[in-house]
């Protein structure tokens, strides 16, 4: 374990915790300290590895901070109830009070989030706590449209490449840079270990795709799949701690044929490799056909679905199709039958949108699927942007986030071209909290722009150290300033870009 | 002069001609050939670059393409007259119909632009047509709503550092990757020199700001400005060919006390040495009271106004604040003048707005401006995203050119913190051509999604060569890919992310 990835926090900021008042938790935030004496609190996804007395171990893994919780709710209701079950009962939960401490980001004052409007939101299935009580390790984090805009990373090898400690690693790598869920995608070997070594050591809600899994049970061969199979994968899953599933159920034997026709038919491969057993057995997808039970399952867990778009557009010109918002229309249907099991429900988007067409996804979605979480992949704005969709993707994740969008997934700059390396992975990471702390601002949320108010004011008063403490990568903020600016040791008084004479804000500041 | 600049241009496309039917002009653009058989025809910013029997040559400059079309003008009128003044009269120039022809990028069918539609948007105050008499080097490129979403690509040397021959290095390899236009915003020694130098061998329009100048000529010391140095400037600057001048006539004294409060006062060069003017002198604005001067100036070479927005937010804090429209409004006025004398107008727009108020500036300007073309920096949506305001400009900017916005003056990587490098320079034209590009189609141009549906289908049926041709930037495209799948010689039938597996468009196909 590289305890290294972890030097950023120590650098820029300290770690505090803010303790419940209604339940004994407490919090860690990251204080940035400011050379003015102000300070700065705000959300941290790096869990223990920012705590000082903490030492990493691979083999051991990091500390079960929800045990007593989920053991105490244990004894009392004899059974795991989900998050979404006590939210109904009117029940606070120290997750739900936990959420609202990080939500405010250190704000004590304005329209601050609390432990009771997060169980409202989660009591009316517009927010959820990805909480698999075998999954004690991940701290509790909220997806919901009232709530700050979450980004997922994918981690993963494929058949094609990289190893089980570079997996765990590139999970740290993007817990770091601010990844508030990581997604274990990988395919090929090592599959169970893999997911192990990540469930054990990251502090964030992990989710995957079974159907992955499912499909090497049975050696690739999509025919042989069947709910047996999947059952079992799903089963190992929820014992090893995923805390959501992505579970391509929507698609169904009616949405194939408006599928096949289009310009890039099916990119979402488990909705590829379930319109394909469909098409082979002229038989519904098993998911849907199973719904039911896959939620009295997961509900033993507290699972949370994450409906999977296997018919998101792969091109703008398949965009906002009769497929896709066919699937969308029975993802809402499936929303309301896990709701009736009180499982928590996301719901996953595209994909390639043109701007014009990006709002209709997210109108269609609130209203289809009655304000679930919606999720999305991007969406990428234009189809020829490879090597830059990352920033093709960001504009779409701000605009659909700033609509309503919960949680978006990154793209990193290697998208339909490679892996991403550990470089990628921080920029598209950083990419994404660039385009989730747009959205919040520009939904209003409480504190949001605290932080640029005060990297403004750091601007206007050329305190360059707390510029870069105060960026979302403050190493490659500063690496690029001294590139330029050798003179290390003091703060310029003027901006890098106009030299010393033709500073606006200098002269500004000159104005009597 | 490094002809290697433009080997681009040679291995993913073609240079073809199309010539007028109502003047005698050809106007090149890229034909793309794709592997099966279709070929896709783009815009072309390389002008004489990319054409096979050139030689580039620093000391003899381009050839002057626009010549025998203003000789030909000036024998007959007697004396330069703007493109304005033609299109009010009914003419279409061979400005305006080389324009319409490189607008439509190949597209034979469909909503055309057509010479008449530049005409009449030009005779509106809706569109201009960049071209001072003295840079009959540039080829003609037209800037407003209803036509491509233009970029510009600031270069220029600050105190700190960079030559003229880096300097025009910097600016073919911007127009290599899509530069529609570039500024030259030197300051320090040399200035005139680089700029010579760039605009007899840049087949783009340059705009700079001839206040930078100006000051240089005064030594820096603001209190010494006058309106005999800047005009001085002015007729310096007309005669070398520049042909569209930022001019900072609209802040006045009424709004500097309304800017000083400020949370970072003004962040423009202009506008903070125009208010420290002012603030000295107790006088208003001098380019406001002799605005009536410089556009008789103008006018005599046809160089179009972009009328500069010394009060643009620096910060989200002071967005849409009484500071910066104020000055808005000012600027409407002040196009009203200059459409009075024939001359073309641009209006320069923001700064840093977070998402949810930047419709209001478009909407605002549209009013107070009536529809003269917007060019805006940006917007930037945030304020912490230093070292990432390639992106997080890049978002707002996709957003406002959807809303009207006529042109995007790029912002690199490096804002906030240091010059640009080459590098910079290519990510920060690349991601700006994205974000124009997204709009275009967002705004529905004609033909602007065509090139991504042809890249939708390379990527179906696998064509990796096609999908590296037909992105923004193919050489980096194909070295993301290569990295992974050393298997160079062949196109792999499936997905480089997914393997061979679990490529969801190769089990699609597979579906009867």
């Amino acid at each position: 374990m590289d305890k290294e990835l972890f030097d950023i926090a120590k650098t820029n900021a300290k770690k505090i915790h803010v303790t419940g008042k209604l339940h004994d938790i407490k919090v860690g935030m990251k204080e940035i300290s400011l050379q003015n004496g102000e300070s700065v609190t705000v959300y941290d996804t790096t869990g223990p590895y920012t705590e000082t007395e903490f030492t990493a171990d691979i083999k051991t893994g990091i500390p079960k901070i929800r045990k007593p919780w989920i053991d105490a709710r244990l004894q009392k209701e004899g059974e795991i109830k989900t998050q979404l079950w006590y939210a109904r009962h009117g029940i606070i939960t120290p997750e739900m009070e936990y959420v609202a401490i990080r939500e405010n980001q250190g704000a004590t004052e304005g329209n601050l989030i609390t432990p009771e409007m997060v169980r409202e939101e989660i009591a009316a299935g517009r927010a959820i706590i990805p909480a698999n009580c075998k999954h004690p390790e991940a701290e509790p984090m909220i997806i919901g449209s009232k709530f700050l805009v979450k980004i997922n990373a994918n981690i993963g090898n494929s058949a094609l490449g990289s190893s089980i400690e570079e997996e765990v690693e590139k999970a740290l790598w993007a817990i770091k840079w601010g990844a508030d869920t990581v997604m274990d995608l990988s395919t090929g070997t090592s599959i169970h270990e893999t997911r192990e070594a990540i469930l054990r050591n990251i502090p964030v809600p992990v989710g995957t795709v079974p159907m992955y899994q499912a499909l090497e049970k049975v050696k690739g061969n999509v025919a042989k799949l069947s709910w047996e199979v999947y059952k079992e994968t799903l089963i190992e899953q929820c014992e090893q701690g995923v805390d959501y599933f992505t579970i391509h159920a929507g698609i169904l034997k009616k949405h194939v044929p408006l599928a096949v026709k289009r310009v890039t038919g099916i990119v979402s491969r488990g909705g590829s490799i379930m319109a394909k057993w469909m098409s082979i057995h002229n038989e519904e997808n098993f998911l849907y056909t199973h719904f039911e039970e896959i939620c009295e399952l997961m509900k033993k867990y507290d699972i949370a679905f994450s409906l999977g778009d296997g018919l998101r557009p792969g091109s703008l010109a398949d965009a906002n199709d009769d497929a896709q918002f066919g699937e969308l229309e029975t993802l809402g249907e499936l929303a309301r039958i896990a709701w009736k099991h009180d499982v928590q429900v996301i719901i996953e988007g595209p994909g390639h949108v043109p701007m014009h067409k990006i709002k209709e996804n997210m109108d269609k979605q609130i209203e289809w699927c009655q304000g679930a979480p919606f999720y999305t992949l991007g969406p990428l704005v234009s189809d020829i942007g490879a090597g830059y969709d990352h920033i093709t993707s960001a504009i779409g994740a701000a605009m659909i986030a700033w609509y309503g969008t919960a949680m978006l997934c990154y793209v990193t700059t290697k998208e339909h071209l490679s892996l991403p390396n550990k470089d990628d992975v921080r920029e598209g990471v950083v990419t994404y909290k660039l385009a989730a702390h747009a959205a919040d601002i520009a939904k209003g949320h409480p504190g949001a722009a605290y932080r640029d108010l005060q990297m403004s004011r750091a601007r206007y008063d050329f305190r360059w150290r707390d510029q870069f403490n105060l960026s979302l990568d403050p190493e490659r903020a500063q690496r690029f300033h001294f590139e330029m600016i050798k003179d290390v040791g003091r703060d310029n008084e003027f901006c890098a870009m106009c030299g010393p004479n033709f500073c606006a804000m200098r002269i500004t500041k000159s104005i009597d």
